[in-house]
């Protein structure tokens, strides 16, 4: 299925609103520019134009989805999925990835320089909500020719990006993928997303979130992380991965790290600073609290549309249930829109739609093939 | 059912080990001294001394499982199944509940005063394990003249306690009631208590835990509470109380708190904080991740002995799953040991075991009675 090359990518940027009249003018009526959005692309736009898959990624990644940078033998993220003759074939699509507005890896964000002051924005910075980044990214898109997507897709967070796209812009997708996630935040999705700001916002180096001139709030944001990397794995996949093994061999009555999970946990925590912003974490974990298009926001806005799902949940993922696509495909399926659904046996819980590629790879081809012909 | 009776409990105290040869050796070989323990008792002590219900509680509760403290409004924690006439029937049992050692509700821990040095012990206090507790509880119980158990009883770290005093000492005691629980704690449960000592220990407040001459870590022991609570629902449970309703009926746009659930979990962290020591959290927490009395460490001591299990768990429960309870389960009947299992289908979460009083009273009351005429 797979056709094993090796492709080299490269992250390019786009920049608008440096005049008044181009800035983006955001859902709490303040206006912004300059906006730089980084971005890769992989395959090659065909003449009609038709045959671009928009990718969304989750709170945490950014935009290289696929392929290695040059010298670099990590690939990204879901490249499981995208490339020659995979799932998002790119010897057909032309698939685009893009980094968040309000992100740390390319894009303007908090940590981004205020070229009026010549210091970063830090609390500075506006707040945007999940209407904002798909307003934005269109704006990225247009710049590329693009006016259709064939797909917008994504899993966690990017699966409500693409939720997005479909409740604002219907009339400009063909289809949708929404992997492991809801069509509106629950209160637990917030819960856990408020004690993850919480653990930055108390401490004492976040600084009210201007903390770019002096040490960075990596306690609040290992924390952070520490309790993201819980809600990602299952009671199974820990048990299996971990059990109660012991990083020393005994314990050490005292409060060092004594089980493999903990230290997996402090790992993860403390390798996560080098590669994030705190601020990013607040502002879009802010916006994602914001996000729904549950029942009639996205359901009226279909109807008539021709557009076509694909939910996938996997059973083990607790932090974005099945319950909650199930939810969206009844309310869909109900207003007669053709959506396919599949929840996916799997024990790794949220983490399944990094994991699970062959599963996703089934599903995805026999789909976009089906939207493909029936278009 | 219930009598309705209201009955005015009050707290006691029994302190051993003031001379050397008195002291407890603890696990670690420490041995230590004077221990005082709160404790209450429901009822009344028969002749024969073949009446007592040891009652454990959770890690942040405390001695007060029944009854009303003396101008006090506010009943104790499980007294729904504790009093005349209850499942916990106090006219004919008599109940003992005590604060665990390391606690902060009347027994000695890591905020009492040590002695020697007439600073509290802070940093200073013993590292101890669940065997060590219930070793210290069975010097009380030996202070009241009590030699035999009827039963021992708990939820959550309560359950995990029961079971510890039925794998160290299975001939004083006829049945154990583990609700809510797990025979060994999971990197899951790990995993969640390594956060929660997280958020102490990097709030600058904690001083390596010796804090009590200034200001205390409050903002660590909130954090640690917020996410214990989540813990403690269920994604229904939290879906039927909070939905997404706003505090103040809009957005923000800020991060402050916005939603109802954020609000909730604020409250609660910082009502914790005016009645629990945040040492005492990180102890206590650390005793339950070594707890361990899987496979042959329970099952090898109790072949021979007459002793019965009552095991409940709770569908909605993921933070101590059924399939906990049910691994247990299925070693002990493996094992011929007396057990009868029951899953409750409830939506309340880990908390169903304070919630669900009715279906566990029924569950309760049946079982002790078996017990009294099987014994």
């Amino acid at each position: 299925m797979e056709s094993g090359k090796t492709e080299i990518v490269e992250k390019k940027y786009f920049t608008f609103g440096e005049s008044e009249k181009d800035k983006i003018k955001l859902e709490t009526g303040r206006k912004f520019g300059p906006v730089t959005i980084a971005y890769e692309t992989y395959g090659k736009l065909n003449k009609k134009k038709n045959n671009t898959i928009l990718i969304q990624h989750t709170l945490t990644m950014d935009s290289h989805a696929a392929g290695f940078y040059e010298g670099e033998e990590k690939a990204g993220w879901w490249d499981g999925l995208i490339g020659p003759g995979k799932a998002f074939d790119t010897d057909k699509f032309f698939v685009v990835c893009s980094n968040v507005f309000g992100g740390c890896s390319g894009s303007t964000g908090p940590s981004s320089l205020n070229q009026e002051t010549g210091e970063p924005y830090g609390a500075g910075f506006p707040f945007f909500t999940s209407k904002d980044l798909v307003r934005i990214q269109r704006r990225l898109l247009r710049s590329l020719n693009i006016f259709k997507l064939f797909c917008v897709a994504g899993g966690s967070m990017g699966g409500m990006l693409a939720l997005q796209w479909a409740a604002d812009f219907p009339g400009e997708i063909s289809s949708v993928i929404p992997v492991a996630t809801a069509w509106k935040q629950s209160p637990m999705q917030i819960a856990f997303s408020e004690i993850g700001r919480q653990s930055i916002i108390k401490d004492p180096k976040w600084k009210g979130g201007n903390y770019y001139n002096s040490a960075k709030p990596d306690t609040g944001l290992v924390l952070a992380r520490m309790i993201g990397h819980i809600t990602y794995m299952s009671d199974a996949s820990m048990e299996k991965k971990f059990s109660r093994n012991l990083k020393n061999g005994k314990l050490s009555f005292s409060f060092d790290t004594d089980f493999e999970v903990e230290n997996y946990l402090h790992y993860r925590g403390e390798s996560f600073v080098d590669r994030f912003d705190a601020n990013s974490f607040l502002y879009i974990s802010r916006a994602l609290n914001y996000f729904d298009v549950s029942e009639e926001k996205l359901t009226s806005r279909l109807e008539g549309e021709n557009i076509k799902f694909l939910v996938i949940s996997f059973e083990s993922d607790w932090l974005y249930p099945a319950r909650q696509s199930e939810e969206m495909v009844h309310h869909l399926m109900s207003r007669n829109i053709d959506t396919s659904y599949c929840r996916i046996p799997s024990s790794y819980g949220h983490d399944a739609f990094l994991l699970e590629i062959e599963e996703e790879s089934k599903l995805i081809k026999n789909f976009l093939k089906r939207v493909e012909n029936e278009n």
